[in-house]
């Protein structure tokens, strides 16, 4: 998606050689109608199939995941949780994740009630590191007896090999820009 | 929003005589067709207002400011943090916020680059208790030396008096929903 890659060119921060900082309109502050694009771009990408769910974690992943649903006819977006709030009593699945950003392990929750056996689910999250965050997600689905038709990913950083495990394992991950190097603070794309 | 409090009455669940999830399409599963009827609503409440930016709060909050944030013109969403992360790396302002559905007390993080002083701010948030997230959100833009134009929440539980303590503060407050008391896991509206 050209109008990304030149959106993280203009206004991402390559710091060191391993993080990319879109702080000034993903992961921050938000440019609502760049993200109604990313949507778009989304379902192009995923248009061969129907999900009946959108799942995404919090927080960054979830107004990009919502603005995709709406490309598909509006199916409801269901995103894991950090934590466990005193209000989600009915029971949950639950995977570990460890934030490449913030360097600790998650504990991602997903209430029962709403992923179920044999639902269809695509998943959509901002950024793919090491793939920890997507595979938890997967997780969730797999404990739930759901299906993973796909993973939509912002920003790949290709380098940390989380697409390629994810690959592996038989997920379809889609990309929407693919950073293949970050060298002196410039970002190359594949 | 008539339309909001039907939906807490028919897909929200009253839990004792404090707590109101809405899990259902807002907290944690979304339907992304009603976030847009949120957007227009909480827009019809500030149509006299021109802010600069919607501040809101990760997470449940995102969404509805970025569908709110269309209705003006698509002005950017900035979401304060519930913790720092290593990317965040040119000074912030903080704020502590206790969590009444997660009984913790968060520290609330806003980048320096994203509130400005002299801007105009419209808060969005998803529910209101006793309005420490609020106040916490109110007091990032009072470092920042930016301007609180209005505060606009989706759920006012009014029996937690967050809202009368914040318009004494001379904050002005709208909320589309007020709900006056639970009382036998039965809601009662204003």
């Amino acid at each position: 998606m050209d109008s990304l890659k030149k959106k993280i060119l203009s206004e991402g921060t390559a710091i060191g050689s391993e993080i990319v900082k879109v702080d000034n309109f993903l992961n921050h502050q938000i440019d609502v109608l760049f993200l109604e694009e990313l949507g778009k771009a989304f379902h192009e990408r995923f248009k061969d199939i129907s999900p009946d769910k959108i799942l995404t974690v919090e927080a960054s992943g979830i107004a990009m995941a919502c603005e995709t649903a709406k490309n598909f006819d509006g199916i409801p977006v269901v995103f894991a949780k950090k934590a466990a709030p005193n209000t989600l009593v009915e029971g949950y699945y639950c995977a570990p994740a460890k934030s490449f950003t913030k360097g600790i392990v998650s504990t991602l929750f997903a209430s029962k009630t709403f992923l179920n056996e044999g639902e269809k689910i695509l998943i959509i999250d901002d950024f793919m590191a090491s793939g920890e965050a997507a595979l938890a997600l997967g997780e969730l689905c797999r404990q739930a007896g759901a299906e993973v038709l796909g993973i939509g990913i912002a920003i790949e950083k290709a380098f940390q090999g989380g697409a390629e495990k994810l690959r592996e394992k038989g997920f379809r991950v889609e990309s929407l820009a693919v950073i293949k190097k970050i060298r002196n603070g410039t970002i190359e794309f594949e």
